[in-house]
């Protein structure tokens, strides 16, 4: 944690910045650990100067940041004492003349609530900790990691229970259940889909019962210790037509040239990895192969969120680097046919392209 | 659905907007009835113009929501076609003057890049919606009863299973699976806090076994078609302390005193109801028995979500009236010997206050 904050200081100062007002969930947790905050009401927010640092909580949540969050110096926050105003005397004591704050988190109505007690000119808006974040260390992919290998058993066990009759509903909370058995949470609702269902991409479970001769497509992933896993695996049950048997094997090879191509770029450390390129790979793969390209990109970074950077899109402007964790989840949907969908997790590891998750992925009819 | 964008164009005209643009996802629930969207991503929009009415969304929900929403017009947003952009034509083509927008919801950079196609001066900041949601229909009180009902059967299961021995954790992933496994959701993470723990408002379960002798605080919510209940419970294993008696016995005549003040006010059709004045009544009685003022509000509404308006604080300008929803919830926390809290669920019906959780809350040793 203090690490995190030396580097958070680094930056801060390159960027010519006195302090940073963070409001986002999970950058809190990043410097702090404490995960007890909720996205129902803004609970919390940070202050993070040259020298200090500080929390700003409601009285709710005094007792138990007190306890474990030590190392910051709590501010009660209340309607007389709002946000802006403790910032406000912060920022004259400490005589800060630049603060970032996190303009992709913070609502407009905060915002103008904030301009009534601060001059507007000393607000800058970074995303600072996103690149802190961007790069783990060991510590953080071994989370990852760690989250993957509960999900890699998660889906072990759903393999053994699939069985025609069963509806997407109940195979997502068993799913749901298995991870929350094991003592973590999951990291997105678990997205199950049979059949024609699959098409859609961010299907929410029904009643549909499963048959036999059918596909099923599964998407979920594990919180752990606040970090996320996520994977995608597609079955079939009974016999797969031969179209679903080609569109599968054009999808795992769609993955299978994103990340050669990934790899061997690793391999010559002269050259800069472009994200977008990784999405071009296996996009017109898929293409070329007579199939639509997929509505959504390629792959997302993940660690304390599911969805964070880097982004390998279509347009992404991000370089792929040491330290980095993201999915590469190729995917070929055909509406009121079917949808196959194959994601695993990868990380660079000095000069390694590791795959986190570790389920099976070979054409399965079970 | 129909009847509620009748009811919004009324406000709309009435606030001479010409439009809105919203962006929260349980209004965009409120008129959709459509729930896939995740809070992970900024997946939608809706606008509602005098008499047209449109949802925004990507590629990946393209076909649920063309199958689900059919009566909103679907824009699809991507990079290349912005919300901004997309809204720009809309505004032009409609000839739209004043635009409603939710500075509650809408983040800065959201809105920054909003104004990089519309003209800031046609934007005005509305919680129009939250207006409409405010007064429930009785079909939405209704729902909520369902959510309570469910959630007094899981209480009821709950209490049944406690054991020496049982970890908070076990309690509330028991009581999550009770509620998920009867096809409903969970409205927020269920607290359970034993002994010393429950002087923690909004405690994190954890590994700590419940012993006998103790005391067990149950504070969570069932989530059923998209609407919310919430109640908090504590019952005491083996034999409570005299205190912890008296802290009980306080707690529920406080809840009794705001329950009967706002019962007898609501039978007097010309008296307005403050929700302050309800939210005193019990503050002032825990104080006048010695105990800590409630370092939280009396309570507050439940609808879609389950902290909205009306908000019975020490500061609320709300007034309470007939379709309101919402929760009434003493406590007394004493830090690290023990807290108790009780909370209800409550309907204005017409002239009457109908209680919607239904739970045993005398003084019970289990």
């Amino acid at each position: 944690m203090n690490l995190r904050l030396q580097k958070l200081r680094k930056l801060l100062k390159e960027q010519n910045l006195d302090a940073i007002l963070i409001a986002s969930l999970p950058n809190i947790i990043y410097f702090t650990n404490f995960s007890a905050f909720t996205t129902i009401d803004r609970d919390a927010y940070l202050l993070i100067t040259k020298n200090k640092q500080y929390i700003f909580t409601h009285g709710i949540y005094k007792e138990a940041v007190e306890k474990q969050v030590s190392h910051f110096e709590l501010i009660s926050i209340q309607r007389e004492n709002p946000i802006g105003l403790a910032v406000k005397k912060l920022v004259a004591e400490q005589k800060i003349n630049k603060l970032g704050f996190e303009a992709f988190d913070l609502r407009v109505n905060e915002y103008d609530r904030l301009v009534t007690f601060i001059n507007k000119k000393i607000l800058v808006p970074t995303d600072l900790v996103h690149q802190l974040r961007l790069i783990k260390t060991p510590d953080e992919i071994r989370s990852i990691k760690d989250a993957c290998k509960l999900g890699d058993k998660a889906y072990s066990h759903m393999l053994k229970n699939l069985r025609t009759g069963i509806t997407e509903k109940k195979l997502a909370f068993d799913l749901e259940f298995f991870i929350k058995n094991h003592g973590a949470d999951i990291s997105f609702p678990p997205i199950v889909a049979f059949g024609s269902n699959a098409s859609m991409i961010h299907h929410v479970p029904t009643d549909t019962k499963l048959k036999r001769n059918s596909l099923i497509l599964m998407d979920f992933g594990v919180k752990l210790n606040n970090y996320c896993s996520d994977m995608t695996r597609t079955v079939f049950t009974g016999i797969a037509t031969e179209k679903q048997k080609e569109v599968y094997e054009i999808v795992l090879n769609a993955q299978k040239k994103a990340v050669d191509t990934l790899q061997s770029s690793i391999l010559n450390p002269k050259s800069l990895i472009n994200a977008v390129d990784i999405d071009k790979t296996a996009r017109e793969y898929i293409i070329a192969n007579g199939y639509p390209s997929m509505p959504h990109s390629l792959g997302h970074g993940i660690g304390l969120e599911v969805h964070e950077s880097p982004r390998l899109t279509m347009i992404s402007k991000d370089l792929l680097k040491p330290g980095m964790a993201f999915s590469i989840e190729p995917g070929i949907y055909l509406p009121d046919e079917f949808g196959v969908r194959i994601e695993d997790l990868y990380a660079i590891e000095n000069n390694e392209l590791k795959q986190l998750t570790n389920s099976p992925k070979n054409f399965t009819e079970v």
